[in-house]
């Protein structure tokens, strides 16, 4: 089936859990692509690896060593991956003058320092082969700073400009970066929609949908930059 | 095949012509949408109306009563379009001291006023139904004003303006108002990639894919701005 | 005293009323700069002018002939402008199906294409001298397309096309563009602050003092887009 | 003179050094401004302190307990601060696969998480009594992600989400909060303009004069976002 073929065959999603990463694990397995599911706690995983047939990793991605590890069980366990996604943020709120600074420093560690850290294995490994994709998610607050969410905007915003800055330099080596504004509330893995609106809640099957259509762009028309929210929801 | 069926039923697209144009409709054509061409001078449209099955409509769109008249013809011809997509612009280069203030006058008439109009009457007749998308198509301009563009960075700018007032005037009707930035030079129709390397130049079948691809975004995952740029291109 | 001089003459306010460019003429005229006021209908004028010593003019300024003969009469009656700001805009309300065309041509014409007439008069005489400073003035809608004001959006998106190609473009020719972002009510020129909160309308002498501020920036650090909103408006 | 007087009284300028923090001191000195000099080593800066009548302080601007006790030491030895500058930045180059990750993290932590650090106990002090400034140092890299440049953008990114939440959360409480994005290189202190062209790089004391401007700016027209360029930087 023409459309839904991927030209890539081993995804790695860090920071998986359920909603985006489960919807997004769902539709590579369903595509034929080897998929393999990293978090802190992949206990928690393993009702969607047996339905996806993935591999589990445990991995603290906001240690460079941990994440180097990561790659190489996960380039042993399931072959070397040419499409890495990221997933993980960590969201903290509160006024400025009453925050935990290693909170802080945590948030910005879990959103952008570990980003940083996966997509520099996944470099190291697509250059040489000039080949490999690379999706990072953000949110309203990678491009939007408001009041009590300095911290996530923070990490967020640092991951937009690491999304920037590896879709230069590594778009001409034939890698695809790309960036999701997820701008809205997403709805829970398999739950219904919880509000009043039917669809103001982004459905997380919707957006991998767009995760997909984007892995399926030719290079001579890539976007690193995509949006979503819900037609209801004021932007 | 459940990815290529659109939500759609008939077009209209207004600035047909070589290029993108051409291959959004033969890829809506190709998903069993009902395509109408709109340009100034229809006579060059035969060849792509013969091969989509197209009607071709004449029309001015920068003249309030030729695009009125254009949507009645349309209305009665094909059927009331649910989907309308304007891709004319106008494009004059040179200094800000030497421009004709006619052809600037005109050349933001074509690319923003023009896009007015038609998604005017696109709104009035997709609003009662709460179902419709509106596409535009923007350029690197459209974010960037450079030297010797002015006159195109002004009906690109105000076209960006249009788009995200529409859509946020429309979407909570149920319309989905989508503007594209397509950042580099297209490929002409049917010609080989002039460019030294390879995939430098966008293919019009490669954008048409993403429009595609927006159209079928489910309402809860809209996106409202997409950018599409060779892998290659400094940005 | 030095903060306060300016390194320009002669100044010509285009789309001159009360607000914001009586604010600028005062500031201007009591820095010893000679003003030009120009406006469709110079009658009320009269006061202002009056205070400030400066001389009027009639214009429409979208017509590209009356902005010629505009430019003539000042360097005729005053001396060719080193400094040219404006201030005119065209606003019109309404849902996009509503709006009537000519209405929103109009406001196209008004807020950009006027802009572009003066812009082009001032490059033509600030060119040759490698001197010289444009400041033209935007809103919220510049940057934000609202819900039932697409016409607006259309115009100061335009608006700020024309400033930043002019800044590319006439900045390394010595000229200093300016786009100012008004984002949120300007309390009406000798009136008290209409809102329950003080200062939380835009007092049009706080904006001319930024518009004197960015003037006397040295051409080593020149600021091309300065944002202006009183410190308790929602952004 | 009017112009030059600040309202404020005692100021406090982190990550002090050569160039844009030594302008910014004999500004502020110079309008009767009682300032405090924060930098891992002040030994450096015992010429500028000399001059300005400065007081010198020892932080580690990453380590929260070392910038409580800066501020305690402050507010004891010359006064609480009611202007806050930052402009430590930690600027690592390299390819992404090739960056050391220690040194990702340390540019991180001095470009945006040090800076939350000095936002916040600023905030303390200066919400209780809704007065205050708080000035932030970006740079291009704080709105565009360059090839090799990803550490340095991910700091001045967050950088600028800080400073968006803060501008959103603090202005209300009657705080200035400003964000600069000094586009091109800043001429050494003290140094000839180096390049060849006159002005093409950034004077300190420019830079310093618009600093100076916005904090003269009244609370009914506050910039958050002011950007500087020499006036023949491409940008």
């Amino acid at each position: 089936m023409s459309p839904a073929s991927l030209p890539y065959r081993t995804a790695l999603i860090v920071g998986a859990g359920p909603g985006i990463s489960a919807s997004v694990a769902r539709a590579l397995a369903s595509s034929g692509v080897t998929v393999g599911l990293a978090a802190r706690d992949p206990g928690k995983l393993a009702a969607l690896a047996a339905e996806t047939g993935a591999e589990r990793f445990a991995v603290d991605a906001t240690d460079p060593d941990a994440v180097a590890r990561l790659f190489d069980d996960v380039d042993r366990r399931i072959g070397q991956p040419d499409l890495v996604v990221y997933n993980a943020s960590g969201r903290v709120r509160g006024a400025i003058a009453d925050l935990d600074p290693g909170a802080v420093r945590d948030a910005i560690a879990v959103s952008a320092f570990g980003a940083f850290l996966v997509v520099q294995q996944a470099a190291r490994r697509m250059v040489p082969h000039g080949h490999g994709a690379i999706l990072l998610t953000g949110a309203s607050a990678s491009v939007k700073g408001f009041p009590l969410s300095s911290a996530f905007a923070m990490g967020k915003f640092a991951l937009r400009g690491l999304a920037q800055s590896a879709a230069r330099e590594l778009a001409p080596k034939g890698i695809h970066v790309a960036h999701f504004i997820i701008d809205g509330s997403v709805r829970s893995d398999g739950r219904a929609d919880p509000s009043a609106n039917p669809d103001s809640t982004l459905d997380p099957d919707a957006i991998a949908e767009s995760y997909l259509a984007t892995l399926r762009q030719p290079r001579s028309a890539w976007s690193w930059e995509i949006e979503l929210r819900p037609w209801t929801e004021t932007f």
